[in-house]
């Protein structure tokens, strides 16, 4: 099994970047903790980060040929491209949601998500753990349709 | 550690409630396997249902002096109850939203939730799963804040 | 057949409680004259009035091994309840919702319903006879599903 | 004592109309069980179609010189036509609105009527029932008027 | 000089009609009160009433031929029709709107006017004495058209 | 009969303030023709103009004793001032409310009042003739109330 | 195969209406140019004109019989007519909702559509060729539907 | 005179809960001051705590045989329950609302009450003081009624 | 201790005005059993009534040399001035929001307060009464402050 | 006469891309249509793919020296793209916005368009046929703005 | 050249006012620093400040004979008074508005101006530097539109 | 000190892009202008451009080592990216938002900026002046957080 891990806008920051909402983990960090649960758990992934809507809406595109499940963390997009939405839609694979933060506890506009309708589920709120929760959840979701 | 799961309104119908929403799951199943994962993470848990919103109020306002975090699928009550967000809030443990659907990508109102400005993250959409990733990030978030 | 008959909040005070808007007809005549079209049309009925949200759940959730269908006035709870709603979704059977006053005539925040959308159908604005012809929709509903 | 039924647009069609929506009854069979149950209420019924406003308002207009009651499936002018709420407003019988579908399932914009503020009430979801139904509805309401 | 005065929906049962809102006079009385003005004033006047959306907007797209402006009192078309605005709009007379109520001290629905933003200008609220100040409004916008 | 005539903020410069919106008529101008048509209608008028929320509502306290109606063009304060609307209420002389330009066919947010619910009725759009017709409209109403 | 054209409500104003936003055309040349592409396109063509919300859904309601597909410029009615809206659902005819104006570009209200969502597609901007390109459209897509 | 105070859902944590917003009275602390002040006015008082929305309703449906009045806190209720509105409605009493947060200065979700609507009054933002100048207003208001 | 009342606009009217709405209390009144409480409290108070909202702004700007707390009823500026509300921000005296009726039992308009989230608490509903308790509270305000 | 075409996000994936909504024809098909009717029309095309709103963007910016017209489905940033919208007013050339699926008929939030207010019109729901009539609806509105 | 200087509501305050917000700067210091920048560009300028919508209503509609700009920190009736901005656009002198803070970093209702629409541009969040460079921004606008 | 200029989507069109909103001032002839004050403030600035809403995320990231502040003209960007947003708030630099056109006086959609609830201000509405009274603004504001 292989998921891709997509990390969106401005996590390339992490560990510097507003410490006190993002935590002082680096994108390394989270990269290698992915790794480490990912031998654990006997799968591949690939982690890719951009800052740019369009590559991450090629990257799913791109990704059906080549990957069981998607675990995305769309920062900023989440809550302004229709057009990741669509890009999950489009590609049909098992996608979740991640984020650092509990975007229910912040601004209005962090409470909407044009990812989430087209996922299979979020997880939000703990940090690296957000992320690891979100791997788990994508492989449990693939054995379970492939059992 | 000791971690209380609370199941809201309408969840002791599991299995033969919409399975096409929430599957066929049962209650009884949902707390075997969390009792599962417990007894493989080392800690104790202790599973209620109610669909009573005061009992659920009542029943996080005497868990501070026993348990160490609470998961919670307040269910419908999500969506309307202040009162149960009031509670978390007064209770002040550290407290996981979880949900067996994607309520994301259902009816508008259940997008919204009065309990998760109040908790420290939220995974929904995974079935049972949800409950076991919560407990998982419940566990990991309690251990964080102690180390 | 057997319909279960669901009074919610404040109806235990009809008769005295604002008579220019409910009437002055009490419960308990209301229950005689749906007891007494249950007996004319051959159907039993089971009577049960709560002010308790959980408890109105908790009735509808047990309802469906005793009862062919339910005949609702969710009062109050009928704008606020996701949870009645949802019950209703859950137990699955053929449910009518009445109103003795007509709902739509009255503040706004009343003009809405979380449990119509799980219904059959809605009787509003009759007084007694609101629940005398929901009792009739029911009944109605039931023979020509088992027709 | 008479009542004046009034089927607004597109009624016409019925039985070969979105029948999983409305069902297969048509308009003649509606009018057909109702002049039954008039016979067996003893009062006498008059039935009138138009895809017209502006004849639905003209009729109700008219109605006050000949009729005791009215019993109006609006149709899709329930939710445009504040003419025809001003139409029962200025006739002054009592007017009982039906709809053959549970208008608070569908769409949003179904969610609204101009007629039901000016009614004595409503009644939803039952086919042709939602006619027969309103017609006792409206016969009771004369007779306990006139009591 | 020719003015066209248009009576809309449910105004040929003033007198009749709700009277506490709309007082006693009738539409015969109002427009024998216009043509004394229009003597008055030495102007020709042609009072038109329909209950029909259509036949409203038909007759001001005839106008333009005979009439040098409109007196229209559209009613309830006044908040839903923007055939009606667009009507005046395309015959580009000179237009009045009047109302016999004062449409800003009712329901919220009353607010609102389609017709208005293509009109010269509007009075309400004051009973007969609305037309005969339109009437005047429009002789009074004509004139200084040509002057 | 006196009637008390309440020029808004802005108004002093009639005449040269955006002429394409107000025309060329200046306040002076305004009050001559009033004065004028009170003179043939037999009563008197009082003008006053006041950029001043506070006087405008104190101008309206104070008018009780000495006029039996007011003709108000309360300009910027009709979309903003709850304060003149609680004025008219409070001094519960009969009020007219009058604007120059049509602003139903303004900016969104000239298309409420504050002070109309509280009005007898509505003249806008006319220029110069909003205020004649305005006063014709109060010299009107006070006659009939005293009939 | 034979095509139903429908023009709503003004249109029969076309040529001198508002020559700046509906351009010169006139109705009849529109319907000339129909006529030719229908002899192109080795079709049939019939085409009504109505300023009645009724008419056209009564047009609508009998078009079943003798028509394969719909043309039609709601006009007005766009914005407002439910009942078109569900004549079109009720004749399940494939309908082209068609403009001459670009709708988008201008005043809000008529950014809403209540024929669209029952429709096959709009087409709307481009004066007279709107309607050309709408019955291809039409055309086309009952081809596609019968290979 | 007796007066029936009402603690709702989380008050019983009171002291402990979020100090920084509700202070560290205790709600034992706030029912000694209570019933110091009633034995100074020389009236009995009766305290009741819930977390359940059916309890207060059922306790106020009750009150009306025993109590003059009622002081409630509704607390987290006071912005999502109808239904105790709709009891306060129901038993008459003259009820005042309080709060011991400025809830006007809080999220926007507490800037709205179904209670208050059906209350006499209320007094929010002085902690302790709240319920006791509340009780004064209570005390108040039926000795001016009975004078 | 000094505390500064001010009186907003229209209420120099009190006792004329719309006394079903505000009492039959004048301003003088208030004012008396004002100073009889300030006597039984020890404490000075300063009147002040305006119906100026600039006079308002400046009254607060300058108090804070002179006073320990302000009493405000703000009437209609509560739903329509940011400068109060700026005000009392900006003097930073703690400051009491008094209203003699119940506005949240009023139009929508007035369940709005740009005055109340600066202030400490509010007090609505009681008459005469608000006024003494809101100086009850205030008073009890600063001596815990200053305990 | 050249036009460019431009495909916006995620219709590279068209054919397979959930085909009950976009159909199974590939890109390269809608481009082979559009080249044969090019030649047909006699003019010249050129398409353009892109996932990148910045590259949609430059390559409009780019446009005015090379073509005519642009014919565009903007996909996805239809909705949320003011750039593409500005991009389109600033190159200044004819513009039609083209959409396989009728968007009218989905989601809420694909009823919007940046881009519509500053195109000549819009062609939507008939799949290929959209670019095809798309197409001729831009050469058609450059030979007549040559003519 | 003369610029004409408008400070706002409790802008008098400075320096003691929520200095968190405000900054430490006096007006008196703004003043003397705008003097100095004034006699740096060789204009003159004059300051007023006022509490009173009414009097800066007044003052900018002396302005046009006087002077050639105006700088306007309009306060809190930035928010509220649309007879400021009526004002502006009646002078027809360039206005430029200026803000000490960043007013879309606070509260939603500070994010909208009913003075910005009438005004040449804004100037916000830098403190007394945004008046100097709103000077320097009004002394630019008038060079470049007399040159 | 070193300040990126960073200039957003359709700018590099500028001079001949709508020049009766943009000027007809080139982006050259902004740099340059910007250059030659940036000499003259013994500073040091680096100017940018891009229609990619991912490349200004990335040079935004990218400055926190070169730059002291930033002066970003977001364009069509600011009401529509959160990105961007973030990237400001992820950078910590101090930063001017800027704009050529005064937005607030344009469509509703140009009101909101996502950027400026993370810049220092904003300055609007003055063409090519409004860049170089932003990076006054900026220097300016480092110098003073640096003093």
């Amino acid at each position: 099994m292989r998921v891709l891990i997509i990390h969106g806008p401005n996590l390339a920051l992490l560990g510097t970047r507003e410490p006190e909402v993002y935590g002082s983990t680096t994108l390394e960090e989270i990269n290698a903790a992915l790794a480490a649960l990912a031998a654990e758990l006997g799968i591949e992934i690939d982690c890719f980060q951009s800052d740019h809507e369009g590559e991450i809406v090629e990257t799913i595109g791109r990704a059906r040929r080549e990957f069981d499940a998607i675990v995305i963390n769309p920062a900023a997009y989440t809550h302004t491209s229709v057009a990741i939405g669509d890009a999950v839609r489009a590609c049909a694979l098992p996608t979740v949601e991640v984020h650092l933060s509990n975007v229910m506890a912040r601004e209005g506009f962090r409470h909407t998500s044009h990812v989430a309708p087209a996922a299979v589920g979020v997880v939000s709120g703990f940090g690296l753990d957000s992320y690891l929760l979100g791997l788990r959840a994508a492989v449990g979701h693939v054995k379970a349709a492939n059992a």
